[in-house]
C-alpha cells in the first residue's frame, strides 16, 4: 500500500509540474474558441502500474493518455446505458434516456474532436521523432490510433452525432416494432431520415479529410467499422467468393439432395432449460460471467459493452427449437471472448487497447458460432446431454447426426440469420451491393424492397415469399450502421485463415470439442488476436499470425472439407 | 407535427441569432481560463411545449436552462449507473465503474461552477431587475435555484467531488460487508477517510461563500441535504421534541405494558409472495410501475432516480417476517411517488422542477410508511389478504389487531430501522448529536462505538446488547452523508403537520384505508407538495399547506391520539 501510495504521489506530481502547466499554455496559445475541458488527473484508486498511467516523457501524450481515457469512460457509461435500456429500462423513461444518451455521445465527440487534442497529436509525434527511445511499439501504435480516433470524429458537427445516437435507439425499438407487424410503412420514412442523417456524417467526413479526399462517403462509413479495408479490396475478395461459390455451392445442393434430409426437432423446448444451457455452453467456451452477462430480451441480438461488463443480448427463445438461441449465444458468445479478452488490465481505456473493428470481431463470433460450434465432434458432446436437458431420451430428431445435419443442411433461404454456412455470403454480398446504391443515390429507400426482391431472386433463383419483408429482417440500418455488413464476410474469412493456423498449434482439437472443452481455443484466440488489441494494424495482424494476406482460400477450402468431402 | 415543426425552428433560430452569439461573447470576455462547455441547442425530439424550452428574452437565462438541462441529463445518467450498480452490475465491474461515476460527478460539477455560469446569473438577474414583466414565479424561483447550486458547487475543488463519489459507493458495499461481520476494523479507517475527505469539502463550503461565512463547516453539509433549515432552527424543534417525549415516552411504556403484548408472526413468509405483496402495495399508493420498479437486492434500502426512472431499491427480503421488507417498500414509496410527482412534464430538468430537500422527501416517505401505513384501518385491509396470500388462515398472529400492534408497540431498542414511530426520534437525534461532535473536532471516530453506546444508556436507561454494533446500522455516514440525519425528524414533523390538513381535506381517510386505496391521498400530495418542485423555500411551503410554521405540536399530539388514547 505505501509503495502504490508512492507511485500515486510520484505520479500526481509530475502531472502537477509537468503537464499541466504545459497544458495550459496550449491552451491560452490556441486561436480556436472550442473550450477544452482538461482531464481529471491521476484518482488515486486507479491502478498506477498500468500502461495508462506510466509517465512518458512526452507532456503531450500524457495529456492524451489522460483525455483518452476519460473518453473511454464516456464509452463505458453509454455502453451500460445502452444494455439498460435493452434490459430495465422502464419504458416510460425512453424518451428521457434517448436525450441522456444523445448528450453524452455529444459530449464524447467534442472531447476526442477537440482542436486542441490535434495540437497534442502534433507535438507528440515530434517527441516521437525527436526521442524516438522513449517509444515503444504499444506507444507508437497508442498514438496513431488516437490520430486516427481524432481524423475519425473531428469533421463532424457534434449535433448530427447526437442525433444519430438518439436514432439510433430509436431505431432498435422501431425495428423490433416493424418486425412484428411486417411494417414497411413505417419503416420506410424511418430509414429515410436515418440514410438522410447518415449521408451528411459520411459527407463531413470524406469530402473534409485531407488523408481521404478521394473515398465516397460509403468508404468513409465503412472506415469506422471496418478499419484497413477499401472497397476495392472488398470487391476483389468478394469477386473471388462468388465465382468460386459458383462452382461449389450446385455440388453442395446436389450432394446433400442425394442424402436422407434431417429429422426436424420436436418441441417444446422451456425457456428456462434454454437458458440454463446457453448460460454453460458460454462457461464452456471461457466466458467470465463475474465481467459480464447474458440476457434474454425481445430485442435483435447484439453484443456490446467492455472487458469488465460485457453484455450479450439475445432475442426470445423459442421454444420450439433450441438450437436458434443456443445458435445467437455461441455467436455473441465468440464477441464476448473477445471483448474480454482485451489488454485491459494493461491498457485500460486506451485506443490502443481497442479491439481491432468489426471484421476482427465477427471472425470471432463465426469461429466459435460456425467453424467450431458446426463441427460434429461438438454435437457429439451436446446430444446426450441435451437429451437428458430436455427429457427427451431417445428421440431420434436428437441424435448428434441429426443435429449436425440439421446445423449444415445448406438451403436458400430469404433469412440471413438462419442461413446457412455455405449460402451466408450470399447474404451478406446483397446488403454490400443494395447498401451501395442507397449512397450513391442508384437506390431510393421506396424502391427497397423490390429491388432486394429481384436482388435475391437473381442470386438464388426462384425464391420463396419470405414470412416477414426481406429487407426488414436486419437491425443494421435501422440503428444506422451502414457499411457495417461487409464485416461479416470478412470475419468468416479471416476466422478460416486464423483456424488453418489454430489447428496446428491445437491438434487435439476434434477430441476437446467432444469433450465440449472450449478453453485451449480461448487461450490461442486470446494470444493471437484478443490481447494484442490495436497494436497491429487489421491487415498486419493476419500476416503475423498466418503468414499471409487474408484470401478466402482457407474459407473456400473449409466449405469443400466439410460439405462435400465428409461422410 | 408541422406546428411541432415550425416552433422548433422558431426556437432554434432564435438559439442561432440571440443566444450562441451572446455565449461566445460572454465566453470571450471572461478572463477565467476555465472553459465553458456550450449546451447542446434544442434538439428536435425533445419537447418543445414545456417551460424548459420556452422561449425567454434573457438570453442569459435561456443559456442557464439549457446548461442545466445538461446538468440534469448528466444527475440522470448518474442515477442509472447507480441503479444498476446495486442491480445489475457484474462484480468484476466494480472497480472501473467506481472510476465512472467519479468522472460524470467531476464532470457535472464542472459544468455547474464554471464562473461564467455566475456572470449569466448576475446578467439573468440584472434582467428580472430591469424587465420584470417577463418573469413569472417560477422563472424567478428557478433562476433563484439555479443560483444556490451554483454556490453550492462553485468554491469546491472537482477532485474533492469526484473523489467523494467514488468513496461513497465504495462506502455502500464496505457498510454491507462490515454490517455483515459486525467488523468494525475495516469501518474505522473507511469512516476516518469519509469523514476526512468530507470535512475538507465543508471547509471549502462554508468559509468561501459570503453569504454563508459565519456557518460551521457542519452547516454547510446540511445545506446539501436540508435547505432553508439552520442549526439553531432544528435545535429549537428537537428541544421541544425532547421535552415533551421524556413526558410522553413513560405514559406510553406503562399504557402498553398493561396491554397482552402481540402475539409473534410465525414464518415462513416466502420471497415470491412477499415480493408480490409489496410490488400490489406500491400500486395501491400509486407508484407507477412504468416509471420505475421496486428492486431486491443485498444492499441498504434507498430511493432514487428520476420522475421517469425511478428505482425502490429494498434489502433482501427477510423470510421470517413480512413486515420488514414491508416497511421499507411503503417508507421508500413514500419517497417514489414524490421523485414521480415532480413537474417534470413541464420543468423537465430544470433547478426550480427538483424536489425540496431531504427534510420533505423523508415527510413522504414517512407520511406513507408511518402516519398512514400504521393505522388501524390499513391493517384491516391487510390482514384478511395476507392471511390468504401467506397461507394462513385463521392464524391468530395475522389477525387485524395483532398486526396493528405489532407495528404500534413501543421499545427502546437499539436499532433505528426497527425502532417505532415514538422512540425514532431518539435515535435521530443521538447521531445528530453525534455527527456534529465528529465535524466540531470533539469527538473521534475511534471513540465512537463507546460515545454511542453511552449515549444510547442516556437516552434509554439500560441498553440490551445490540446484534450489530450500534454505529454501524447505518448507511448513511459511509456514503459520506453527513448532515443528513435531521431529515427523518423534521420529515415526521412536517408530515404529521400536513396530514391535521389531509385529514379536513379528504374527510373519508379511514375508509380509504380500509380498501386500500390510497390514491386520493397520492392526488393531494401530489398537489400541494409533488407538483410545487422548488417554487416556494421549504419554510414557505409549510406555511402556505398549513397556515403556520413548522411546529413539532402536530406530531406530539398525533403520539397522544395513537398510543395513549386509543383504545
Amino acid at each position: 500500500m505505501s509503495f502504490l501510495t508512492s507511485v500515486l504521489d510520484h505520479l500526481k506530481s509530475f502531472w502537477t509540474e509537468n503537464l499541466l502547466p504545459a497544458a495550459k499554455t496550449l491552451i491560452r496559445k490556441t486561436r480556436k474558441e472550442e473550450p477544452l475541458r482538461l482531464p481529471a488527473p491521476f484518482t488515486p484508486d486507479e491502478d498506477a502500474d498500468t500502461k495508462q498511467y506510466e509517465a512518458h516523457p512526452s507532456s503531450a501524450y500524457m495529456m492524451l493518455k489522460m483525455i483518452f481515457r476519460d473518453i473511454g469512460r464516456y464509452n463505458a457509461v453509454i455502453e451500460t446505458l445502452g444494455r439498460d435500456f435493452l434490459t430495465a429500462m422502464p419504458k416510460g423513461a425512453y424518451k428521457s434516456r434517448l436525450g441522456q444518451i444523445g448528450f453524452l455521445h455529444r459530449r464524447r465527440h467534442e472531447e476526442v474532436a477537440n482542436p486542441q487534442v490535434a495540437a497534442f497529436i502534433e507535438e507528440a509525434h515530434a517527441h516521437e521523432k525527436s526521442s524516438p527511445e522513449s517509444w515503444d511499439e504499444w506507444d507508437h501504435a497508442n498514438l496513431r490510433e488516437i490520430e486516427i480516433l481524432y481524423r475519425h470524429h473531428c469533421q463532424v458537427d457534434p449535433e448530427l452525432i447526437e442525433r444519430r445516437a438518439r436514432l439510433g435507439y430509436e431505431g432498435r425499438r422501431v425495428h423490433r416494432d416493424v418486425m412484428r407487424n411486417n411494417d414497411w410503412d413505417t419503416a420506410r420514412p424511418f430509414l429515410e431520415d436515418m440514410i438522410d442523417l447518415t449521408r451528411r456524417i459520411a459527407e463531413s467526413k470524406c469530402l473534409r479529410d485531407n488523408e481521404h479526399d478521394t473515398e465516397s462517403p460509403y468508404q468513409a462509413l465503412m472506415r469506422e467499422y471496418i478499419p484497413g479495408f477499401r472497397i476495392a479490396d472488398i470487391e476483389t475478395l468478394f469477386g473471388q467468393m462468388t465465382k468460386k461459390l459458383d462452382d461449389l455451392l450446385p455440388q453442395i445442393l446436389d450432394k446433400q439432395a442425394k442424402e436422407d434430409a434431417p429429422i426436424p426437432l420436436k418441441g417444446p423446448f422451456p425457456e428456462t432449460q434454454q437458458m440454463w444451457l446457453n448460460e454453460t455452453l458460454l462457461r464452456a467456451i471461457g466466458f467470465d460471467f463475474s465481467r459480464g452477462g447474458l440476457y434474454e430480451t425481445g430485442f435483435n441480438p447484439v453484443e456490446g459493452g467492455t472487458p469488465e461488463d460485457t453484455h450479450l443480448v439475445i432475442k426470445s427463445v423459442n421454444e420450439s427449437n433450441f438450437l436458434i438461441s443456443m445458435k445467437s449465444t455461441l455467436h455473441e458468445g465468440g464477441h464476448g471472448l473477445y471483448v474480454q479478452g482485451l489488454p485491459r488490465d494493461v491498457w485500460r481505456y486506451q485506443p490502443v487497447g481497442h479491439d481491432m473493428g468489426n471484421a476482427w470481431h465477427e471472425s470471432q463470433a463465426l469461429m466459435i458460432e460456425m467453424i467450431l460450434g458446426r463441427r460434429r465432434e461438438f454435437f457429439e458432446y451436446l446430444a446426450p446431454r441435451v437429451e437428458g436437458l430436455f427429457q427427451k431420451f431417445g428421440d431420434p430428431s436428437m441424435s448428434a447426426e441429426n443435429l449436425y445435419k440439421l446445423k449444415t443442411r445448406v438451403r436458400k433461404t430469404a433469412d440471413r440469420k438462419t442461413a446457412d454456412e455455405v449460402t451466408y455470403f450470399h447474404h451478406i454480398n446483397l446488403r454490400f451491393e443494395l447498401e451501395r446504391k442507397l449512397f450513391s443515390g442508384a437506390l431510393e429507400v421506396k424502391d427497397l424492397p423490390e429491388a432486394w426482391d429481384a436482388q435475391m431472386d437473381k442470386t438464388f433463383g426462384d425464391m420463396p415469399e419470405s414470412s416477414c419483408m426481406g429487407c426488414l429482417q436486419d437491425v443494421h440500418w435501422f440503428v444506422g450502421k451502414f457499411g457495417y455488413f461487409p464485416s461479416y464476410a470478412l470475419g468468416h474469412m479471416i476466422a478460416a485463415q486464423l483456424y488453418t493456423v489454430m489447428r496446428k498449434d491445437i491438434q487435439n482439437i476434434p477430441e476437446l470439442l467432444s469433450e465440449g472443452n472450449l478453453i485451449p481455443v480461448r487461450d490461442w484466440l486470446n494470444h493471437k488476436v484478443h490481447k494484442q488489441g490495436r497494436l497491429r494494424r487489421p491487415g498486419a495482424l493476419i500476416e503475423e499470425i498466418t503468414g499471409g494476406p487474408l484470401t478466402p482460400a482457407p474459407l473456400l477450402a473449409h466449405f469443400e472439407e466439410r460439405y462435400l468431402h465428409s461422410v
